[in-house]
């Protein structure tokens, strides 16, 4: 019998025509047959934000010349909630997302919504991968970034994951000659100090755009994403969706046993 | 010197007018000094999403009856970082977010606005809960809850939270004298089986709703916050906002090297 050809769903949360998405596409072409759920427009920001209180449509598109790719109305996170529950035949061996244009690093994990659609592949129990590239620019060159890409994404296909983990991959933005390897590490503990720009409407009210600053506590800790990016590693982050701090649990529970005690 | 009162940030994600956020003022106004900024509108499911694509507003309201109320057009996180950033004059010593309609247990706390805000005051070292009542009905007896609520916010403004850690407190649905106590509790393992509803617009084409079945896949496991709300105890899981997935660095680390020396 012949060996079936890996299954892999590509989404991000740039939109189903940014440069990110069609480098990744490019690469997954050369691993696996390969479907596309993406959002037709779009979304960073999104976190892990799903579609509920309104409706959402679904397109066939034609944008990057394979034979089943659908532009979504929704979320990242619904993108991956249709292609499991309505357009994949069968479970995908692979679920990657992006390259998203700019960084996901640190606390952006729980902002992004790359990050999220590859969360929610693990919450499906597929092995997945976000890919982010330290560049915002629409003109960044992704294709710097295929080699590396198809490093991780082969690694996966070949060994899968642990339990409940997706990967959360950031290259940083140099040539790939001066990529120095891979570190795997830890989020660094970081926050946004935001402004909220006041402006004025034609009619004189306010109206805020948010906008801030990345503030990183840990700039000295060599082992987090943050300083791996900041000195040309790619970072790896094993990420899960178990968000209980389970080393709180003993403490905080004495509270109650104590109060009950009075 | 006379003692400050606590100040006290309140939002949710169902929106500024919800009966579940009119309970959850009513307790915090005995406690200490209550801001309210809370969506404008219902914004269930929003997960950790904030707003960067498009503008944010925010309206001075009288639906709670105190000195400072807004609402945002944002998401549930927006409403914390226009808080943090924009109108309160200091550092809370307590953001509390709900009181939700509809439980936030397990795997919820992921997708759950009332979570990411109390998520978000925890990333800006606010001790955080959100609160979450296990009944979707708008006539639910949020005023039963009054009680349990009082408590642990009491708890949590004497002793605070450990550091990066908020809690997730499920409320069940029935009379407070059923209530057996507080468990402090992990997230359970469960997911959501979906299902694209399919239905058709006046010109024929088609549109989806989101729609599923909550599947616990630790039915048997008595530590879980599923298990604590079905035997009527009140759950309360520490919650985190480092994804990392600490145990997975060293396996995962190992591939990269493996790879390096072939």
């Amino acid at each position: 019998m012949k060996k079936q050809r890996p299954l892999i769903l590509v989404t991000n949360d740039d939109g189903i025509t940014a440069p990110g998405i069609i480098a990744l596409v490019s690469v997954m072409k050369t691993l696996g047959d390969v479907v596309v759920v993406a959002p037709d427009r779009p979304q960073s920001g999104m976190g892990h934000a799903i579609t509920i209180n309104s409706t959402l449509r679904l397109h066939k598109t034609k944008t990057h010349g394979i034979k089943e790719e659908y532009s979504c109305s929704g979320t990242p996170v619904d993108c991956v909630k249709f292609a499991v529950n309505k357009i994949l035949k069968r479970k995908p061996d692979l679920c990657v997302s992006g390259i998203n244009h700019g960084s996901n690093m640190s606390i952006n994990v729980i902002y992004s919504g790359t990050m999220s659609a590859a969360v929610e592949g693990a919450i499906e129990s597929i092995p997945s991968i976000g890919f982010s590239l330290n560049n915002y620019s629409h003109d960044a060159d992704f294709m710097a970034t295929k080699k590396i890409v198809a490093t991780i994404a082969k690694n996966v296909l070949k060994n899968g994951l642990p339990k409940d983990v997706c990967l959360n991959v950031n290259i940083p933005n140099v040539k790939s000659s001066e990529i120095k390897g891979i570190k795997v590490c830890r989020q660094a503990r970081a926050n946004w100090v935001e402004e909220l720009d006041e402006r004025h409407d034609p009619s004189g009210r306010p109206y805020y755009w948010l906008t801030g600053k990345f503030v990183n506590f840990e700039k000295d800790k060599k082992d987090t994403d943050v300083w791996a990016n900041e000195n040309n590693y790619v970072s790896v982050v094993p990420t899960q969706f178990d968000m209980t701090a389970h080393k709180a649990i003993k403490d905080i529970g004495n509270r109650w046993e104590k109060a009950k005690s009075k």
